[in-house]
Parts: structure tokens; C-alpha cells; sequence
């Protein structure tokens, strides 16, 4: 095939969605001015945008599967916190040259997540310009279920899924690695950090199998802090956290030791578990509920009245611990 | 007001939406993982893409308020060229730095325009990095129409509306002058054709009062030629098209003359204009419809059966003329 390098025959090259079967409520995708798309009468959109630009959000190194991954996860993460169903993404991607090897890698691993969850690309915008990709994704939700940051009460439990910290002890070792001259081999428990970082599982079932139960919900991209942050403002209230039960992955101990592994759970972005919370009452049906969806959560703390002075409080076991001077990710 | 620089001020500051009445099919918009939005059961959603790109798509000296302007009616236009009623917009905006200036000018005309449709914005990303807007709209549809690109049907009229070439001749001026050292004063045709190339309507009123009568519509965003061969490949058709028929305002005229003004209005882009098509049977009602709307619409040719060599032949009068050699915009 003779390759062309404008941008329709990019998009009919690599983002060809018609070879694909569409979803249902598809009714018109790829290839005219608009996609068309359909819910049914009990549902709500839920639409979020996320953005990845080289060299604030990746390595210009990166591998290109590593990053249409990761650009669909983000976004997927956001519509998990929410607890919808994924449904469909539009892709605007910037591309400073076409290389048809990254394109090829970058477009089968984008299907792949895509085909993951069920996800069908409608539609985008390939341009020239420095790298960059911003998906807008869309999920369905049931007309009178949605997670959202301001539902939390005071004696809500705090519950954060799988382990903290890891990706943001991946990026540490990512750019270690970059700042040698020698290719170290890694360990086991390094690789697995690494590929935290690279790959983070988006908590879509998850998401949806407690939105009946859950008081709110927020994807965890800037840290725990910072995030857990933004549902006691929304929600007016404050936090007790236990740090002996934050969940640590043991590669995260066992790479940078106890003290450090806190810290990169406490302040880390880019885990992309969930944070949520719960009223006592619903506990024992949420836990029914997840019996069977396989992914570990971990009751950290618990939601407490408004404390304009304090939002949240840090002990371990009965003893305060100061909270360490955090920020969430800020690139400006 | 202590200016801060982060992401989570910036939305604040400049793009906070809470201030602002929402649209009642907006359930949540701006502040959670996602935006919640509703639609009724006869509608359908259309949901376009499009990305501008510093350098590639507008100079890096361009008033912010035209390029908040543009990069929201160059969507809007795409949802014109489906007949869809604007609804609401995801903004992906990624700046090189914290200009507060530049993010007052951009935010007020970026609302105004929306204001203006009575589109909602429902979300987005801030990130650093090289200036580009990514803008995701959403417009409704009726469940029966939709203004598709592969309707078009031997012996349908082709109408654009307004007048062509303007734009890409605004552009052409505007580059003269950024290669002029002197700043020589323009004429009221060359600031008339400079304003059409920044400030484009979109045709969205006209794009829902056809929906019903048309065959077929697109944007033009490319250049007739290249736009309405699209149409043509969709719908497996060929045109004719009548050179002396073609809209070209005096102004493109006095300033370029006849002959380039008929190159511009072939194969200049960026005029977003729409052009249609429409059955014989349907010219009558779709003339009455059009009435009330106040834009001018041209015939400018005719839809004739496949014709694989030949996609579009130009006539002026009966006299046969070459097809020029022009290619959309392509910017790879």
C-alpha cells in the first residue's frame, strides 16, 4: 500500500474504525462531520477530558503503546470514579511528523484498550504540532445513580482500592534510570513499579459495582491527599486517616522501605485507584457486592464533621502524625 | 484576589462555569470526575472534535479572543453541517505558561461565543505545554434527522451558502503583512476578508432549518473542491458545478480580482460555509424554510451519476474549464 502522509489517509491507515463492529448505539461513526450516537430513556452521559502532552505527562522516549494506553486508562479512570460504563472516546491527536512504525504501535495498542472495555472511537482530529493527546471520553450511567465528590457524611468510612503509591515510585525509578549512563537490569519488584506507572488499570467494574452504595468518589491522579481533598470540600467535611492501613504493595516496601512508601501513597499521583466513601449502613451490601469483581479495597479512615483548620488528620495507630507538606501533581 | 498558578485556579478564575446559569440538560458540569448531562428520548447526539494548533493553525501573535472565538465556531460548524442544535462543550487547553492577561482575554470571548449558541461548557483539561485547544461539542439531534455526508443523489441542486474564498484570502493578507516591515493601513475590503478569516460564523441555524429538506451537507472547511468531494466519495456520485455561479463577495473580488478570487473560493479553506444538497422535489419547501433565516445560499451546480475519472467538472456557461490542481489543507 503506498503510505500518504496526509491526514485522512492517517485516519483511514490507523484509526480505521469502520473495519470494526460498532457498538449498537453507534448510529454513525468515523468519516462525516459528526459522530451520531444514542442512549436509551434511563441513562445519563457521564463526559470527561483528559489531555497528555510530551514532556509534562510522559518521556519523549516513551513507548507508544505505553502511551495510547495510558491516554484511554486516564480517561477511563475518570469515567470509573464516576461509576458509568464506558461507551465511547473522541481522540485529538497532535503529531509532529507521521512515522508510520509508531503510528502502527500506537494505534494497535489504543484499539486494544478500546476493545477492553467495549469502547468505540467516533470521531477526532489528527494535527501537526507537538506531541500531544486529548481524549474526551464518554460513559453511560443510570438516570439516578452517579458517583460524585459531594455526597461524603460525617461517619462515612474512607475506602481507597488496590495500592498506593506505586506509580509515582515507578516514575521515581523511571527517571533514575534516565539520569544513568549504564542499563542497570531491574529487579522484579522494580519492574512491577515501573509498570504501575506505565500501565494503570482503570477501576471500571469496580466503579460501577458500588455507585448504589457509595456517598462519593474520586479517581486518585493527584495523590491521595490532594484528591481525598476535593471530596471533603464538595462535600464540607473533614477526614481521619489510619496510616498503618494505607495499602502498600510489597514491591514498594521492598524497593524504597516503609517511610518512603507512605509518602509516595500519601502524595504520589497517577495510582488511579479509587477513593471513595461509604455510611456504615451500606458496608455490609457493598462488600456483598464485590465479592466478586477481584479487585482488593481498604478501609483507610473515616469521614468527620467540617474542621476549617484541619481536613484531614493522619494517625498512626493511636498516635498523631503531622501531615507531611503535600501538593498535589501541579505543572504550572 | 491572590493569583495563583495552578491548574485547579486557572479553571477557577477564568473558566468557572458555576457562575453561570446552566442548561437545564446540564446535571453536573464543571468541578467532579465528570460533567452529567441529560438528553430526551427523541434526540440523538452529535459529537465532534477539532484541534488548533500554534504555528499550524493560527500565528502565535493572534488576539486571544479571536482564537477562543475560532476554536469554538470552527465546532460549532461541524455540528451545522449535521443540522445538530449545540449543546455543550469539553475545552482542552494547553498553555506554555500562566499569562493571566492573555487567559482573561481568551475566557471572555471563549463565553461570549458560547453564550451567543447557549452551549455549555461541561468540562475539560488545563495542562502546560505548547499552546493548542482541543474542543469537543455536543449537539442534539431530532431521532429522524441528520444531515450525513452519503445522502447525495443523482439530480440534486448543490447550494453553498454565503460567499466563498474570503477566508483564505483574509488568511493571504494577513501573511503579506507579517512579511511587510511597515505597518501599512487596510483598505475596508482587505479588513472585511481579515475578519472572515478570523472570525467565521457558523452556520447554525441555516444547518438545522435544511436538516429536513437536504440530502447531504458538509463544512467547508477545506475548500469546496475538497469538501465536496467528500460528500461525492460518500455517496458514490460526481457534480457539475457552474464556475459563474460561484459566491464571491465584492469585496474578495476588488481586493484579489476575478481569476484568484475563483482560485480562493475553489480551494482556499477555512470559509465554513455549508455546502448541500438537495432534491428537485424538496427546492420548493426548503426555499420557504428558509426564508426567515437571513443567509444568503447559492445553486451552484448539480449531482450527476459516478463518474470514477472524473469526480467533478467545472463549466462556465457552457463552456468546459479544467479542473485547478488543489488539494484541501493538508498540514502534514
Amino acid at each position: 500500500m503506498v503510505q500518504q502522509n496526509n491526514e485522512f489517509s492517517i485516519i483511514r491507515q490507523y484509526f480505521n474504525a469502520s473495519t470494526r463492529t460498532p457498538r449498537k448505539d453507534v448510529a454513525l461513526a468515523i468519516g462525516d462531520d459528526c459522530a451520531i450516537t444514542e442512549i436509551k430513556a434511563n441513562q445519563r452521559l457521564a463526559i470527561t477530558t483528559d489531555t497528555l502532552v510530551e514532556g509534562i505527562h510522559f518521556f519523549s522516549d516513551i513507548d507508544p503503546a505505553d502511551l495510547a494506553y495510558k491516554a484511554v486508562a486516564v480517561n477511563l479512570s475518570d469515567l470509573a470514579a464516576m461509576g458509568a460504563e464506558p461507551a465511547w472516546i473522541s481522540l485529538a491527536l497532535t503529531l509532529p511528523k507521521v512515522d508510520h512504525r509508531w503510528l502502527a504501535t500506537f494505534s494497535r495498542s489504543f484499539f486494544e484498550i478500546l476493545d477492553h472495555y467495549n469502547v468505540d472511537l467516533i470521531g477526532g482530529d489528527t494535527t501537526k504540532g507537538p506531541l500531544s493527546i486529548s481524549i474526551t471520553a464518554h460513559g453511560l450511567l443510570p438516570r439516578d445513580k452517579a458517583l460524585c465528590r459531594h455526597g461524603a457524611e460525617k461517619g462515612d468510612w474512607i475506602y481507597v482500592t488496590g495500592s498506593l503509591g506505586d506509580s509515582a515510585a515507578g516514575l521515581a525509578l523511571l527517571q533514575q534510570k534516565r539520569g544513568q549512563n549504564t542499563d542497570t537490569a531491574l529487579s522484579q519488584a522494580e519492574t512491577y513499579l515501573i509498570e504501575r506507572h506505565l500501565r494503570p488499570v482503570p477501576r471500571v467494574l469496580f466503579g460501577q459495582s458500588i455507585a448504589p452504595y457509595a456517598s462519593a468518589a474520586i479517581d486518585i491522579s493527584d495523590g491521595l491527599l490532594a484528591d481525598l481533598s476535593h471530596i471533603l470540600q464538595r462535600s464540607a467535611v473533614s477526614a481521619s486517616l489510619k496510616l498503618d492501613k494505607l495499602p502498600l504493595s510489597p514491591q514498594l516496601i521492598a524497593v524504597f522501605g516503609v517511610e518512603k512508601a507512605e509518602q509516595f501513597a500519601l502524595a504520589g499521583g497517577e495510582d488511579y485507584e479509587l477513593c471513595f466513601t461509604v455510611a456504615d449502613k451500606n458496608c455490609a451490601k457493598l462488600e456483598r457486592e464485590l465479592t466478586h469483581i477481584g479487585v482488593d479495597y481498604t478501609c483507610i479512615g473515616q469521614i468527620r464533621s467540617q474542621n476549617a483548620n484541619k481536613m484531614i488528620r493522619l494517625k498512626r495507630g493511636a498516635e498523631k502524625v503531622a501531615l507531611p507538606d503535600v501538593q498535589g501533581f501541579e505543572h504550572f
